[in-house]
């Protein structure tokens, strides 16, 4: 390992609060831009963290500081990854020695953190819908500030940024919206959009114009005018004007301007603030920018675990397979038996793991771009044409499809199967990102049925299973390292049906997927105490399998279920609702996360902090049990 | 009230079932629109349904039956309920005369009622993601069909319509969306893109290539060819080329054409048919076509009540006020006390009763379309900003937002106000429409807080409460006439406390909003049989007021919780979770709905379907009592 000594600093200490930089003689911003990208490299190669957004967004986000008089002036960050620079020039530069870590900085935006921060984002899509809410507060109140929203092109796939467009396209007022166009989601960008931005990118369909329109109306040998304006215009059609699409709607177009150039950017950044309308900037950055493994590799370096800084290499080399890992390896498997299955991503072909599945089956693989909504009505509408569509979507991403689910896809009982990676706690990025909800919002949804393994074997007939279900089948499993233990423990998978893992007495754990290894730390904890305890594996979420649960009750004192998600509309009240239901005695104990938001910080501390760790379940027991 | 003698329907008649309409000659098709027209007229008239925008698609939907063979072709209708065409022309005229009725025809397209129809819709904007969904599962199974989806320029501003095209942009196989433009969502509709299409509409705009580009391009005083460009590019960018947008997405455009004009809309559907690719056809159609009512009022023949054909007057007209009304009334008033409210409609300030705060506030009053998705974080934003928003969104509209209500709003703890009319069951809109799961949703929000009035006294008293709150609030009440009894019960409003309302022995009713009134009911019939029964207004759903609990369990022998909901996430089990946690011995009896989709129909056949009318629960006490 290579030891990474920092460059000088000089510059960047001067900074130590908002609108410091001001001070900055121009001639030394060039050199501010270098030490802060040094200083992002550093410190993200040792906590991991968003670095490539970081990097591609260093001058742009001076810019914006130089612009404007903060907090006065308000900056809403779409996703909010990419606000490593707003923090350091807003004197938050100490808090990247604890980045994303508990009780640290958090990796995006938070209101309670700063008072620059306006607005807190962490799922994509949404700056422009926030700010035009602060536009209309701002005009409302008679208040004079700036507003501007930065989105990345990616996050431009999503609907809900088009939905604010079409509103922002009629304000009679200053509304600066900054497209930072990479080219890029986490992955490479997709639809129509994406290859309209490029267009306007490369700039040389602008010649068109000369071969085009000018050419036809030119032509002298053409008979009359009308027919040289009817040829011009179908020229017209295929030409390229900058902007065009937002003039369209309504919305001002400013650009493109180089996103690391401070100079040009000022300059455009004036001229938008003149606007009496939303204005969009169109700023062209570039991901990793000054980083070239970043450069080279955007996906890796889009959330980085820590690095070497000479060779961008991970510190700590996988050596686990994680449940993606899984899923993807058993994704590839399916796509060679069965013709008719296929899949789907919301611009996540890494993170989910189906890059493989692309790779192997590109015709029968989808990325819709960052647009969950979609995804899901897209998949339901395979599955009405005689395909078996898997989504593989986050769980906390999934929110976002609520009604789709609903709608779409379970009141028409559709085979679809929800893949949904990062179930449960996440860590390091914290609340926003949090899958601790996806058994409460998907078990209100009639025809849904919900699944979860307990260790990677089980991942793989779960998958399996789900495929070759006649019904709307959602499997969750959560981020990080596969557990590998209970191999032993492999029964076939039948429908509503839980596992029988361990058989003693007095007390039953029931636990749903990852929380089956926590069960077992609990029983050997409870088992030097003296107190005997089965272990089920729930499998299923819903429907419940209430016949174990007959059999676990008749026997024991006391069940406990045990969830990785909300007590509201989880698996333990419904666990409760059937024991009241055959008027049980049984004791019942239900663990689960409670009713609040769960900051950053490492998944082991997380779970300590809101009690499903393997010692509070036990302190709890014995509480119960007296 | 005139009686309404119909039309003949002679040529009507031979339609008897899918691709009859296509030995219909020629010169008869005219005809048989006015047939149609005159059937729908008559059929709605006494049923009611869906009048508008059916009478808008009449030619629209013969062209596409005439250009397509169903049910190998397949026709994607968005939103659905301008299918009543379709219908008819596919074998279910006779339908009609129980239209939205229990048991009878659905106001939507439905899997199950017709292999023609080949998705089943109710919410907006889904059209288009459904529709790619069957065209590449058609390419897949290497079949043969057209696919073809139809979607309103309102249902255009819904963004998972943009992410849909933006994914439709890219494919190279034949599909047709049409696009049928009437101008108009439920009510006018608003926005860039609306503005833009009418730019299209007027289309005198062309008319700019010859002052802009051809000026620009002929003045032979300009220098250079360099600069005479530049002058060009400017020009073009101020004129609207018809379909632009689309095409600079990717999407090619045809249109835009008569949509009353049936060989105009053969001519092009054929055109259409050819194209490799996503081809949007732009469809001009007028809401309410050849029914002057109709054409005149939009809004009110959106979705008609029965009324009189000749004068279009409702049959029965309104006498009491419904819930919308209160909200209206309320929400003007405090518009005047508090100049910090603003309200925020999704394409709906008819239905959700805003529109007479528009007229009173029109700077503080947002129409963002139909966008659910925006409206909530838009509402953060203006909370963020210092203002106190009330989103009128209906209940099963709301589940589109989800992800926004848990990311944008309650993360922050932001004092948004949602007002969610048709909560409970609905009726005749059936499955899609029914407001059931919003407690579910809801309550696995932390932060999130929930009422239900009672009566329309409480429905005012809730709002005012709710707009003071420091924090999000939602208030659920439900479609039609407002409960007016129990005027006499009106004891303040506190944070997190339910209301005593009769206080007896045995049996205690714990009712969620409108099911106080059912349990009025319950009471009386227990009484006749000799049981005592106490009353409890539970108010809040979030948090549960576990006081009154503790008072009501102490003192009764069962505790009876009554809500119009699923069960799982809902209020009973928040009761179940309470009492098991202080370990009460008293009964529970938790009224739900349960566990699957509501059909169609009248509410008080429903609410006897679903067991939560009163006679059901007495039944269910009394066994429970032995």
């Amino acid at each position: 390992m290579t030891i990474f000594v920092m460059k000088s600093c000089m510059i960047l200490e001067k900074i130590e609060k908002e609108n410091d930089i001001k001070e900055i003689p121009a001639e030394e911003l060039e050199l501010l831009a270098e030490e802060i990208r040094d200083f992002l490299i550093h410190k993200i190669s040792v906590t991991g963290g968003h670095l490539g957004s970081n990097l591609g967004t260093v001058e742009l986000t001076m810019a914006l500081h130089l612009s404007l008089t903060l907090p006065k002036d308000k900056i809403v960050w779409d996703v909010g990854h990419q606000s490593y620079t707003h923090k350091i020039l807003t004197g938050r530069r100490a808090g990247f020695e604890h980045l994303r870590k508990y009780g640290g900085m958090s990796g995006f935006p938070k209101r309670k953190e700063s008072e620059c921060d306006c607005f807190d984002t962490g799922h994509s899509s949404t700056s422009v819908s926030a700010g035009l809410g602060l536009v209309k507060a701002r005009d409302l109140r008679g208040e004079d500030s700036t507003i501007v929203s930065v989105i990345g092109d990616g996050s431009l796939t999503g609907g809900m940024a088009y939905e604010a467009l079409n509103n922002a396209a009629r304000i009679k007022t200053n509304y600066i919206i900054v497209l930072n166009d990479n080219n890029m989601s986490i992955s490479e960008n997709v639809g129509g959009m994406s290859k309209y931005l490029n267009n306007i990118r490369t700039a040389d369909k602008y010649l068109d114009i000369k071969e085009g329109v000018y050419n036809s109306l030119m032509d002298k040998k053409m008979d009359s005018l009308v027919e040289r304006i009817r040829r011009a215009k179908s020229s017209v059609k295929h030409l390229v004007i900058p902007g065009m699409f937002f003039e369209d709607m309504g919305i001002t177009y400013l650009g493109p301007v180089d996103g690391h150039d401070i100079n040009a950017m000022l300059r455009v950044l004036r001229e938008a603030k003149r606007c009496k309308s939303a204005v969009l900037v169109h700023v062209i950055t570039q991901k990793g920018k000054g980083f070239v493994p970043a450069e080279r590799h955007p996906a890796r370096f889009h959330g980085a675990e820590p690095f070497d800084v000479e060779t961008g290499l991970p510190l700590k080399p996988k050596t686990k397979s994680n449940y993606t890992d899984v899923f993807s390896t058993v994704m590839c498997k399916l796509g060679d038996r069965n013709p008719d299955i296929v899949a789907i991503t919301a611009a996540m072909p890494d993170g989910t793991g189906l890059k493989r599945f692309k790779n192997m089956y590109p015709d029968r693989f989808f990325d819709v771009g960052i647009a969950e909504e979609h995804a899901v009505t897209f998949a339901a509408g395979l599955a009405a044409g005689g395909m078996r569509p898997v989504v593989a979507i986050y769980s906390s991403f999934l929110q976002r499809a609520y009604d789709q689910i609903l709608h779409d896809v379970c009141i028409q009982n559709l085979p679809v199967v929800f893949a949904i990676d990062r179930a449960g706690l996440v860590g390091s990025d914290g609340e926003t990102h949090q899958g601790i909800f996806d058994l409460s919002y998907l078990s209100s949804i009639p025809n849904m049925h919900i699944m979860a393994p307990k260790n990677k074997w089980e991942l793989s007939d779960m998958l399996k299973f789900a495929v070759s279900f006649d019904g709307p089948v959602a499997l969750r499993y959560p981020r990080g390292e596969a557990y590998d233990g209970l191999k032993e423990f492999r029964e076939p998978i039948v429908f509503g049906k839980a596992e029988w893992l361990l058989n003693d007495r007095q007390v039953v754990l029931v636990a749903v997927g990852s929380m089956v290894k926590t069960a077992l730390s609990v029983r050997s904890m409870l088992a030097k105490r003296g107190y005997g305890c089965s272990i089920i594996n729930a499998r299923f979420v819903k429907p419940i399998d209430t016949d174990i649960l007959d059999e676990a009750r008749k026997s024991h004192e006391l069940i406990v279920t045990m969830e990785e998600n909300v007590a509201s509309g989880g698996f333990g009240e419904k666990v409760r609702d059937y024991l009241a239901s055959v008027k049980s005695n049984t004791k019942l104990l239900t663990v689960t996360i409670p009713d609040e938001y769960v900051e950053h910080g490492n998944v082991d501390i997380l779970r300590k902090e809101v009690g499903i760790d393997a010692e509070t379940i036990v302190k709890r027991i014995l509480e119960v049990l007296g």
